[in-house]
């Protein structure tokens, strides 16, 4: 391995997440209970997000806008605008929670760090990432931050170019097989994947990952014996 | 001058946009005219954005949560549920306006392009941005887009840093003195201003610029006469 640079996916790789959207998820489903039950709420929720996907991309703002929508949608227009106030109020909450760093970070990126350039390599809000990363306390072990419109292989292509290396030099580390590893081994860089207790339906692949430039790991301080 | 990279700021410099953002603040105003002047809608919704630029950030989802705020607001919780489906339909629709060209970037870009390291560097939604780059067909003359968070000193300081250069060897060119030239000044680059014909109320600034780094230009086609 010539890795030159280790890139690092944020939510639920360095930082919880997922909890937090299920959490508002599970609000807005208690908000919206006298219309429909909580599993076809999700469900019709989760639809409105995929179809709003190639406008909206990722990222709070775009789950805040599906939450209205559906909440519109499921009541047939007949939701109170108290409703709309509270899932806005619901979005707000949920760009400002408190960041809990997963086990191990901070000390594999410690050993890391001087080694190798580290770079955060997320999708989702700008915004939203800048400030989690900010609070996060981990800014300092990063060269930078690389907010994606997606993680597809054309994204990894163009980070690639960024970054101006080349795939072979690249590692990235995540918790989602599909979107931290798949494309990261398409485009012919190595890939180290982490799971994260609970993930979003959207990330979920059904096969088995085996690769010569991947890695399964259980607990993100493997890393350091691969170096 | 030792430029390696030029830098672009898109909306208004590239192609139109402001134009856009008006005439949906337009049908806004006329949507909820029942409930107050259109100068008063205005200046609510100005108010709203601004207070909620530090978590919601720029863009154009940003601009639609503030316009629903704003109408629930405005009409203390009495607008109709129609018209939150409104704006969220004016939303859409400004995420998909066509892009025009402004005159003379295409054959400005044509004359840079292998020389230097162009890149675009704008702030908003990264998703929306890198729509609107794709869709002008100028995608193929730039090295990156960098979608920033905002346009401060520091954020052009990360800029330097991912691009790893000095700041004497960037030159960004944009329409907003506040956004394009004068942070970028302050980090020791260069900057040229090429204004457009309106500009947000929250870009303007009410003092002339004069540096040894600056240029006011008329034209982006000028630009080419510096090199």
């Amino acid at each position: 391995m010539d890795i030159k640079v280790i890139a690092f996916d944020a939510d639920d790789t360095l930082f919880i997440n997922e909890p937090y959207f299920e959490e508002t998820q599970e609000a807005f489903c208690v908000l919206m209970e006298d219309y429909l039950s909580h599993s076809r709420l999700e469900q019709e929720l989760f639809t409105n997000q995929i179809a709003n996907l190639p406008l909206y991309g990722y990222g709070i703002k775009a789950y805040i806008l599906s939450m209205i929508e559906t909440s519109i949608k499921v009541s047939e227009g007949t939701v109170s605008m108290k409703h709309i106030t509270k899932i806005l109020d619901l979005g707000k909450e949920l760009l400002q929670k408190p960041i809990e760093l997963i086990e191990g970070v901070e000390e594999t990126l410690a050993a890391l760090h001087g080694k190798y350039k580290l770079v955060v390599a997320t999708k989702g809000d700008l915004k939203d990432q800048q400030r989690k990363l900010h609070d996060s306390g981990l800014g300092h072990y990063f060269h930078h931050i690389e907010v994606m419109a997606d993680k597809e292989a054309i994204n990894y292509q163009k980070l690639l170019q960024r970054l101006d290396i080349q795939p072979q030099e690249l590692m990235m580390i995540g918790n989602s097989l599909k979107s931290d590893v798949l494309p990261v081994l398409e485009v012919g860089g190595y890939a180290c994947h982490v799971p994260f207790h609970t993930t979003w339906a959207h990330e979920r692949i059904d096969h088995e990952v085996s690769h010569p430039n991947f890695k399964a790991l259980t607990d993100i301080r493997q890393v350091l014996d691969l170096f």
